[in-house]
């Protein structure tokens, strides 16, 4: 797997284009297209929260029901949830103006929206700014990265990723981008992904592939606990790899699953390090777990847990609040079995064992704990299975940027 | 019923002391003692994390298997949690030492710790503390009141509430005091409650009570979604009010349920509305729903969401954010259905009706919004069951005092 530049422009054929629409957003962008020159197999994932918004509902039916897809219009600044009937209207309004001024079928066409609930879209500016981004649409890196700062809200970077692996004799390019948590207008955090291929692949198996790597990528982070609305992951392949299709799940098929799950992890992991307000990236491993299932239901209430979140803005070694959250987290084990351990590129210290603090140096721990990424180990000691969780510590910034009222 | 002043001691023959024993805060009282004059049933509910402290395992067996009980210690500052077999000795040492001073048996004493966990108690300073306690006990609503105070932690405010009720021809006195959330030192939000009355009642009774009154009353707030380790409510009855005992759920029984869901409530109140760092006291209340159970989801839900607690605290009517919070609880519903109102002293303002925004006053809405106690009620519609739950909004303070490294 080789590492390279880029995001959603560095498959094979694929173009994005961007334009500041003025939907929300004074000057700065805040609409992004990606296309891709030949019609593409599509998967995608959505939120469980049964709000959801007009998009969700749209890219659900796209998914399932059209044979192919081409296209995906997407704005920052108002996220079309809670908005009726009139709100899904419009997802069709401007997956028909897409398809008017890219020549392809309205029922190929993608959308997406982040930003404040109840809101309705200005179509007008909606469908000028698809009329503007059409003629730009461009395959160089640069389009692609326009396109990732287009989609931001209170991010403070964009996010994209691309990779290369050898399928079938030829080279095939996944790269993706996405935004993560927070509004200037703050309303709800929105995570949206867009991951494109130029891999031939059945449907079944991408959205295969898809649906099972989310599971240990984006559905293993969390930066306030709120499940949005409108999340969204979407994986575009086109084909011109020139690879024989892959129909069933063979060395092909492992080989790009595992570039898949970089580019998620990577996008999941810049989502959680860019989280409202935080300072720092936290990743939590559980290991020594008798099931998957264990382990992720541990380490995502440690990466949940506020007061743990706040320790970690503080650069405090507290583990009482880790076992804590490991407690009332539902799963079963022995307390006065856990071993804990904070790592970081400043050292690794052992805190816990068999439940019970050790005599560790604290001032070592603090140190451990400054560094812009730290991780907790914890070991329940009753099997094999681990998992890994992604949070953010909380701060003052997460209450300031998500207290501000909203106009 | 009939308000009356005090807390612990209200009831006839109980009686409080408080000293300064100097176990982790200095310049103040921290630890309490309450005693009755006469043997007592005991109930008792206890944290549902598996990560339980050690006072916790011991109440839990007094509670269970003692005849009956006469009295109980608390102190402050440290929690005796994830202290292993030591911890738990040193309940059983405290217990010893109460019941020597107090001439009770060792059974009959139970024990309450709040403050850092996996420190071990200072026994010499507990002990000393208990023999300062012992002869000063006193039965004046001033014991009561300061035994109130010297369990606080960052509490800001003592909590304390009593009542009367007339059954079987005598007045029957039920009262409490109880701590929330928060440590100088800051390592757990640990809620600890003591209700006690001079009700004759049988030991089954005065459990079932309480564990059916706690779902409605200290089950239903959330200052942070962190479940302690040291959770505990006791409920104490001396039967010194000379009415006939209550062994079956007659109407003196559900005379009693009433008083003493008044209590419960209005401590659990005090706990919410001073919850770490907060500036309002946030009311949910979820109506129209199809069961009880469903209601108590949506409004967790709602009360627990960093993103809405935060809207709180800039008196922002974010109503997204409740639809959100409600659309990822796991209850199901209509959203398109849902009608939301804003109410406080300010007045009353509907926000949502069928799921879609009104044109409501921003402007009313941030006044009725900027009141101390808040309240939100949702209409789901489908149904006569509704519920009522308790928290508070997120505030800079909250991540001051839980960030600040504990030594």
């Amino acid at each position: 797997m080789k590492m390279i530049e880029g995001g959603v422009t560095a498959a094979m054929g694929f173009q994005a284009a961007s334009t500041a629409a003025g939907i929300k957003y004074k000057n700065r962008k805040d609409m992004a297209m990606i296309y891709s020159e030949k019609p593409c197999m599509a998967a995608g994932t959505f939120t469980t929260n049964i709000v959801k918004a007009a998009p969700v509902k749209w890219d659900q039916q796209i998914v399932k029901h059209s044979a192919f897809a081409q296209a995906v219009v997407i704005n920052a600044g108002i996220a079309n949830a809670c908005t009726g009937a009139e709100g899904l209207g419009y997802c069709s309004d401007t997956a028909k103006a897409a398809a008017a001024a890219l020549k392809v079928p309205e029922e190929a066409v993608l959308v997406a929206s982040t930003g404040v609930i109840g809101m309705q879209l200005p179509m007008d500016k909606l469908c000028a700014g698809i009329q503007a981004m059409a003629p730009q649409l461009g395959g160089s890196l640069e389009d692609g990265t326009e396109a990732a700062k287009a989609i931001m809200t209170t991010d403070t970077k964009k996010k994209e990723v691309a990779v290369q692996v050898e399928i079938g004799g030829k080279t095939v390019t996944v790269g993706g981008m996405c935004k993560g948590s927070g509004m200037i207008h703050p309303n709800m955090c929105t995570m949206l992904a867009f991951v494109t291929t130029d891999l031939a692949i059945s449907k079944e198996l991408l959205q295969e592939a898809l649906s099972e790597d989310i599971k240990d990528t984006y559905n293993m982070i969390s930066v306030d606990g709120d499940t949005s609305t409108n999340d969204t992951v979407l994986l575009l392949a086109n084909g011109m790899a020139g690879n024989a299709e892959i129909t069933e799940k063979n060395e092909d098929y492992q080989t790009f699953c595992k570039a898949l799950n970089y580019i998620n992890e990577t996008l999941a992991k810049k989502m959680a390090g860019d989280g409202e307000g935080c300072t720092a990236l936290f990743e939590v491993k559980v290991i020594g777990a008798e099931s998957k299932a264990q382990a992720v239901t541990l380490s995502k209430s440690i990466i949940t847990s506020s007061l743990t979140k706040a320790a970690i803005f503080g650069h405090d070694a507290n583990w009482g609040r880790i076992l804590c959250a490991m407690g009332y987290s539902g799963a079963q084990f022995d307390p006065e079995q856990v071993d804990l351990f904070f790592e970081s590129a400043a050292g690794k210290l052992q805190i816990i064992k068999d439940g019970v603090a050790l005599d560790y140096s604290e001032e070592e721990a603090t140190k451990i704990l400054s560094e812009p990424e730290v991780t907790a180990i914890a070991d329940v000691k009753m099997g094999d299975a681990a998992a890994t969780a992604w949070g953010c510590d909380l701060t003052f910034d997460y209450v300031k940027i998500n207290a501000d009222y909203r106009s």
